[in-house]
């Protein structure tokens, strides 16, 4: 399972709090705290203020990197972004986070990535808005699939994000959700699936108990990647529950391996 | 969701010292912490010492009924268990776990819960053994349905157990008792499925996690009732959110009155 590390989110008021007073303190914590609970990549996103975005992305790349050996995914709206925020990334790998199914934003981003060799994060949406539908994220998928094998980005650097939309206004959609993610690992050898979770819980009591028991369903769905907190109690251990119960960790080898490094306890 | 509250079980060490030295204050903290918990049924289990199995049996079923306003589900080996106990046995509703499809268990007890209106709880196993597939489960289900149907108990007083196996073990089996679920409860209308989830952990880490993970999947295929033990953190907050991502709970009422109610904190 590829852990997408969410804390350092300009969308948090510690963060962009942080961003703004250049608190690396903050940021070097954060960092070091999801590195510890078993994250895959740690997320950068600085996008609180426009004049300065693209500045404090670059400044926070640098904190992040001194205080992990793990590759950071890139979250920002536009592709200079993307592109001043790589000069300062070291390292082969990183991801980008993120394209969507639109035009615009496929040409943009698409000849960064195949350029850079990078990940590449893609919401199933695009034009028309958020998807109603299986058949609508199978659209925007395949839309994604065939743009970016023409840029130069291949299928495996994909990862196919449906689109969670709360439980609380949208209850339909959650079936949609589980559904569009088996149907696309079938429909796209090689493609990943990850999802934003903590979407699903708004407006809900108990937020944290709603991520964890979506993420179950979408694992046994064959999500392979999640963008979340991995130092939410629990979150951790049920990713690796969800896997050994659904039959992608033979022997229970990385479930027990996972208590050994202890990732299991709250 | 009918949950059947396990704890008061004699093969718990601490249960069968309290049965032992008629410690009914002990049995009566556990009846009212499963009650306050959310629990639907409290599991009388006695049989520690054959010999005294009967006795203690209508003595905890004594105590158990003066500290909860809950229907009782009375686990014993045989016949004359269930005759006995349900002698003292106050209220209409009760439920006795359990038979299994072996001949001799099914005519010696199908006609005590038809003539007392009972409930039944039974294992997914008979004469063969445990089951090893889908069809095994469906097989015996079929026998179970059948024999009570003519024994006078309609079928929407059953309660079908596929038979967890751990994990650990028959890790080939975890597919097979969601997909039985699944497939019982669309065979059989009016059928409950329920499941005693604690044997999946044996043998690994943080059984709790494994537990409420498997809960999870077994909610996502239908099953609406559980053998389990609601004291547990965050086991009542999985059920309600499983039933609500599941398109069990309209507008989630029940997740949002389970808040109101504190049966989702840990």
């Amino acid at each position: 399972m590829i852990v997408i590390a969410e804390r350092i989110n300009a969308t948090r008021k510690s963060i962009a709090k942080a961003l703004k007073e250049r608190d690396g303190e903050f940021i070097a914590s954060e960092t070091r705290k999801q590195t510890e609970a078993g994250a895959s990549f740690i997320d950068v996103n600085a996008g609180s203020d426009p004049s300065s975005e693209i500045e404090s992305l670059r400044w926070a790349v640098g904190i992040v990197q001194e205080n992990t050996h793990l590759p950071l995914c890139l979250d920002c709206a536009g592709a200079r972004g993307f592109e001043e925020a790589l000069k300062v990334v070291e390292g082969e790998v990183v991801m980008l986070n993120s394209v969507n199914g639109e035009k615009d934003k496929l040409d943009a981003i698409l000849p960064i990535a195949a350029d850079r060799g990078a990940l590449l994060a893609g919401l199933l949406m695009d034009e028309r808005g958020l998807p109603q539908s299986v058949e609508d994220r199978l659209e925007v998928a395949e839309k994604i699939v065939e743009g970016a094998n023409k840029a130069g980005v291949p299928t495996e650097k994909l990862y196919l994000d449906p689109c969670i939309q709360p439980l609380s206004t949208t209850p339909q959609d959650v079936e949609n959700v589980i559904e569009a993610v088996d149907k696309i690992m079938g429909a796209f050898p090689g493609v990943h699936t990850t999802a934003g979770l903590s979407n699903i819980g708004f407006g809900l009591p108990r937020r944290s108990i709603l991520n964890r028991v979506f993420l179950t369903y979408l694992i046994g769905a064959g999500m392979d990647s999640a963008i979340m907190d991995p130092t939410e109690p629990d979150m951790m251990a049920t990713v690796f529950a969800a896997e050994a119960l659904s039959g992608r960790d033979e022997f229970c080898m990385n479930y027990i391996q996972a208590e050994r490094k202890g990732l299991l306890r709250p």
